[in-house]
């Protein structure tokens, strides 16, 4: 369910680099936040220098023009360890698979609810996915009495 | 209050398009939202095919490189059947007003509060308002008694 | 924390006035909302005409294709009058150091936790911060019994 858009410098990035820290960003999704393999909705922003604004050193993190703004629009609830292991790993396969600083990995989430989503056809697919689980569960407990 | 940022595939749509895009989110926030009709913020973001991933076929539905992201900024507090009402009213609206495949119209809705906006002038127009409603009817109120 | 995101119609912004932009939003965030100097996390997005849409006199603020749409994410818990004075700053501001009418300053924030951020080397900083605030404030406070 995550949306995430990514803003970078556009002469820091090509396509093959962009792509792999597309690939990236779904790998630390699927391991701690339990997102689907194929739950994959990312855009990438290029901006120009005149377009691009960070601190070089806020809270002793030494950044570079290769910094990537990366927004992450997802379901609420996810807890506080959740948030920190992803994060950690985020910042650990960018590095790695993308030759990124991890000092450039700056991270933002914002929550929302299952009721704010279509995936297409007009239909909010996670509210009926959720509800049939309930029915599901209900109908269990209901049998198993 | 709604503002609206869409993200589209730069080859897929011209002026005209987007156009049809604006005017049936337009209609379809008037039609379920009560959004007042010139209450009108939106941007595209036109992103080249290395800057735009998406599943094809999440949750079964079949996506193409026509696939719009619309992400909605919004007041909180519309209901669950609102939303579900308002994304069946806006993939219906797209398909037909803008030739856009069902499957290809993805939203995401991000709640805030009234006093989380300005329109211009550096004065948070809702909160004004939504007080002088709340005067008047306390006014109503105490002058019926 | 905050992170901004700026949309603006492309002809009407060079990078020096863009620059005076950040600078007032920078301004404004550290005269009413605690923000240190160098939190400084701005990306601004150009718009071709046809991908940039607004009211020209919606709730009487009459706009010009020299508006500017301000998302700020950032933590939750500002106070309303708080808000209300930093849009008002905010104006004040732009128009004084960027020329930009007070009409065409339009603004959205959006409410996040401390938990939602890292700003690089996938450490939740803010999370560490705040603990650590809380733990001198106890062990300040178990001192003074």
């Amino acid at each position: 369910m995550p949306f995430i858009r990514v803003s970078y410098l556009r002469h820091r990035y090509d396509e093959q680099r962009l792509n792999r820290v597309a690939e990236s960003i779904m790998s630390a999704l699927i391991e701690h936040f339990n997102v689907p393999k194929d739950d994959f909705f990312q855009v990438f922003h290029a901006h120009e220098p005149g377009e691009f604004y960070y601190s070089p050193n806020y809270l002793n993190v030494e950044r570079t023009d290769g910094l990537l703004y990366i927004q992450i629009t997802l379901k609420s609830g996810r807890t506080v360890e959740q948030k920190k292991r992803f994060y950690a790993t985020l910042a650990e396969l960018l590095a790695r698979n993308a030759g990124i600083r991890k000092e450039d990995v700056f991270v933002v989430l914002v929550g929302t609810e299952y009721e704010d989503w279509t995936f297409g056809n007009g239909i909010a697919q996670m509210l009926e996915i959720t509800q049939g689980k309930e029915r599901a569960v209900h109908v269990a407990s209901v049998d198993s009495e």
